[in-house]
């Protein structure tokens, strides 16, 4: 099956909202045919966050249609997604209201189309988020520097449930309150379900009613997929507290709209909500489709409208076939090893799907621990386990773990607890999410940390020696995990020992030698390797999974067969490898050294395919062959003139 | 006036414990028996925490003698402190137990003696604190593995309330009540002043008990200095929730037990308290000293007991005479340009007297903002200001900002904002407070986020020249600050013309040329200078104060006069200067680079004074200059070597 995608252009929602004068029935209508764009935009896309989309869809149709005033004027009322999830909805809706390009329908996580998370290069995105819990205190920083500037204008916030398990956000509410700011509204989506699964099985948050009264704000809680609850809800608002913050917390169901997605047709037994970020199947796609269409056009005919003129696009493209994946293997291998080793744990930040501990939390559900999203708690929690003998394994992904709690993390490492930092959904690929996701300066922000060393494995065989050392090491570890699919010619390589700051030639070749670590970077180290070869320059490939570390006799080996070493990064070239290797090298004082280069990201990174995005950056095989090719004409004209 | 100082010795505690059978008074006499000991250690010291130590003596003092089961047992009942603050009293409390050696009363602050916060090496110290908001989560981690390894005991944890407002703290108890933590118990000092001033007009913590109880604790409140009140509340605590984890808010007065530190002593107009952390004057001392041993003698007179034996010890070393401080000019450089620029506002994190904001905060009250202990809000709050066209400067100590906000940080530069980062207390010295406070990794934690750059200035001078730099940037900058006062020979250098990447000869000499950034690292180069030139071999010495650029024709000209090149770092040697220089000398490409060398630290910075640290971790100018002629003499040995 391969379904045949619809979508509806500008015009249908144009008139819908012209041919409705009820309030109510048109922001209905106007969510439904939002649903149906959402829908398209992910199936398009592969991937997006489909139930955070739905769950929010009414209340956003309804902030945009009637609440907000002059919600697209510089100085008119500001609305911003704290969580970021529900991105693919706020872009239908905006597009429905023809406040962006129409041709980015097609373009959702594509470069230069719509990322997955909000980013201000967008219009009408504020601010950027995804990664949780800023906004509450974004929206403050507007409310202060307008009350300074003169203006008055209203800020409207929204958030998930799952992400008030930050901190940040509770931090926030004080001030809020402090500074009487009725000018900010938060409507938290609650939709019962984090990225995994139930918010109250996960971390529960109580009395969230009474949460807030205790730190001084107005709480009211109404019907998220009622415009006449949401309206009535807001006029109270402004009626009751007109010089306080006020939360609105909006039941909702995730993935509301349509029974297909929605997480009320979930079965009794089932605990993972399947629709959260990734793309649905083709016949989940043709069924929810079916639902919305019916949906929205049982409004348009009570109003005597016609029924939707749907527009269809070609059928999706073919999503790549799986490959072996780190997380997977990672999993299986901390599973094994604690069979055998009683002190190790896992403790986990609301991604078990994504950190590959399914398989660990069925084998020792009394040592797995569900942390919430709650990154800084975590990693102190895990050092107070390490305090008391046991070998904790922390995970996250990279992008949160490295920089959230990385006070946290230095704190463990000042008592010499030994903890196992484990941060997946490392480095620039998968690109889809944006910038919020791709960890790119991780290795940076740790790098000083004493006695942390950090391992990036290429494949699951390095991936299940990386557990090994991690178990034996005598220091803490950050395994810095890619969760794109590892390439053929990667996994192909298998593992060498893994003896610290060592790595291992993975491709012979003559003496250019390429040094990377990691799926993302050896595949395309290996590909430019094989472009050369056929000019007949085909350079030494190294894997040398160690990204803090390198061993200096190991290093002098390699150098005395280079004339050139470069080292390639899945990470900002500042503070990473490249950094390590050339102090290194420095180190050696070689008589004859060979020539440095470094290549990695030297801006914030794109959202896109991984083709797109790594060729954007110069990091495909093509891109660094060329960059290779122009360094050895430049340096042959450089011996030249030296020469002549 | 230069008044001896009087301290007890343990047989003195064991007299009056063993010569009193009333718990309550018993507890009173130790209390007051342990703030005696206490001051003499601050006045010792120089300085450290005393009005959070006077307010948590009569709660510490009450756990230690009556309500905790074997706490100097391994599987005793734990108590620690999270705020960290009150290290002192523990101390003298642990002291008088006769749990330390009685040789550490002299030590406080020094090296190998007992650090400014807790630190695991000393005796009964669990956990590293002071680093604030991580008490609760490491009791958790305690608690939990305690269970999967089949033991139960209780846990304390002591917070200040001011430590309340770090979001870290609410992502903690969330999962205490999930779990069903009855063995926890956290008791709130509730003095109601934080470090500056008071807590309620810095960000107002509400209804506590509401707050506690909204997340699912159970919450009791009893007066703080009443062994009677505390013993009740301890035992309703245990009788009322024996599954639930339960706050305790002590309230108490900061520097209680003495009028003369006492904060209701303070004037009705006076806003600041003044006894957080320094020492007191030879006056103040002489008086708290008196009232101290006067309450002590009632209680012992009412049980029949002689009066208190004094040891009088000398009177304390003279402290060192003040220099420039940076952060003084700094404030000052920042009100002058706020007077031209209205897009400057000012955020502080609870440090305005650390900071040099207090002229700002008089000078432009309307843009100064006070956003208490909650660096993530504060610099999420700065990036909504700058998202409207101000120019926000967010202040806190170096170690917290560049850490704890590290994500938010990131996410600021993503969208592309202008802040400027104004960390205090940077680097190595003053090393008294201890490695929770020693800012040494911070360049290489931010190294990495795009078009940040690192500024450090030497002098006064050259930060105010910093200021103006940050005015003018085209991006973000993070200003690192030393708090030590500025030694008069780096004071006399003044400042040259900030240009990115580029330094400028500090001292004219010979060809090894020692490249550094600060004040106190530029003091230990040109004092090592000075011992290597009396020998023949004056080097050269570079004020280089960006930490991650380096001009590459700046580098070059330097690299041309050098034959040596050694960069000294008051940071780790990983992901800082060295890394940056070394990393632009290997572009360069030269014939013949010069030798390269990187010094800096290499482990967890000691606590001590300046010249104590400075040389424990090689960074003296005795040190260096040791480093630097084996380093020659090995040199000489290799080329002799090579030549034979």
């Amino acid at each position: 099956m391969n379904v045949p995608l619809s979508r509806l252009q500008v015009g249908e929602f144009e008139r819908v909202l012209s041919g409705m004068d009820v309030s109510y029935d048109r922001c209905a209508a106007f969510a439904a045919l939002t649903r149906i764009n959402t829908l398209y935009m992910v199936m398009r896309a592969g991937s997006g966050h489909l139930g955070s989309s739905f769950s929010a869809c009414d209340i956003v149709s309804w902030l945009l249609l009637e609440e907000l005033r002059e919600p697209f004027e510089e100085d008119g009322d500001l609305y911003f997604s704290s969580k970021g999830h529900d991105a693919p909805g706020l872009y239908a809706a905006l597009l429905g209201l023809g406040r962006l390009d129409e041709e980015l329908v097609h373009r959702l996580r594509r470069i230069d189309g719509l990322p997955g998370h909000p980013d201000v290069h967008t219009p009408h995105m504020p601010f950027n988020t995804g990664s949780l819990g800023m906004g509450i205190s974004k929206a403050k920083g507007v409310i202060l520097a307008d009350r300074l500037l003169g203006r008055r204008r209203r800020v409207y916030v929204m958030t998930g449930d799952g992400e008030l398990q930050e901190g940040q956000n509770w931090e926030a509410l004080a001030g809020a309150a402090h500074h009487h700011m009725g000018e900010l509204t938060v409507v938290v989506d609650h939709n019962k379900i984090q990225s995994d699964t139930w918010v109250s099985d996960v971390s529960d948050l109580g009395d969230l009613i009474a949460k807030f009264e205790s730190f001084g704000w107005g709480a009211l809680r109404c019907d998220g997929h009622s415009p006449q609850a949401l309206e009535a809800a807001f006029r109270k608002r402004a009626e009751i507290y007109p010089r306080t913050p006020v939360v609105v917390i909006a039941d909702t169901v995730k993935g509301a709209g349509c029974a297909t997605f929605a997480a009320t047709s979930m079965r009794e037994d089932e605990w993972l909500y399947q629709f959260h970020s990734g793309a649905p199947s083709d016949e989940d796609y043709a069924a929810a489709h079916a639902e919305l269409v019916a949906s929205a056009e049982e409004i348009l005919s009570r109003h005597g409208l016609a029924p939707l003129n749907l527009v269809e696009e070609a059928p999706r493209e073919p999503r790549p076939t799986g490959g072996e994946r780190l997380v997977d293997a990672y999993g299986a291998a901390l599973t094994e090893r604690a069979a055998q080793d009683d002190r190790i744990v896992a403790l986990d930040a609301d991604l078990v799907l994504d950190t590959g501990l399914i398989p660990f939390s069925r084998a020792h559900p009394d040592r797995f621990f569900e942390c919430g999203i709650a990154e800084q708690d975590m990693v102190s929690v895990a050092g107070g386990m390490a305090s008391r003998g046991l070998l904790p394994f922390v995970h996250s992904f990279s992008c949160f773990l490295h920089a959230r709690p990385n006070e946290q993390i230095y704190n463990n490492a000042t008592e010499g607890r030994r903890v196992v930092y484990v941060g997946s959904l490392a480095g620039l690929i998968p690109a889809a999410p944006g910038h919020s996701h791709q960890a790119v300066r991780d290795v940076a922000a740790l790098t000083a940390i004493p006695d942390l060393v950090v391992l990036e494995p290429a494949n699951a065989a390095e991936a299940a020696a990386a557990v090994d050392f991690c178990v034996s090491a005598p220091h803490s570890v950050y395994l810095r995990l890619v969760s794109a699919p590892v390439p053929a010619e990667v996994a192909a390589l298998g593992a060498g020992p893994l003896v610290a700051g060592r790595g291992r030639v993975v491709r012979e070749g003559g003496p250019t030698v390429l040094v990377g670590a990691g799926p993302v970077v050896l595949a395309e180290l290996l590909r430019a390797a094989e472009l050369l070869a056929a000019e007949g320059a085909g350079p030494t490939v190294v894997d040398l999974p160690w990204l803090n570390r390198v061993d200096r006799a190991w290093l002098a080996e390699l150098a005395g067969r280079a004339d050139r070493l470069v080292v390639v990064e899945n990470h900002y070239t500042r503070g990473g490898q490249a950094d390590t290797v050339a102090r290194a090298l420095l180190d050696l004082r070689l008589d004859n050294p060979p020539r440095f280069q470094g290549i990695g990201l030297t801006e914030v990174p794109r959202c896109g395919t991984p083709a797109e995005v790594l060729t954007a950056h110069g990091l495909s095989a093509e891109a660094l062959a060329d960059t290779l090719r122009a360094e050895t004409a430049a340096s042959r004209l450089d011996i030249s003139l030296r020469e002549s």
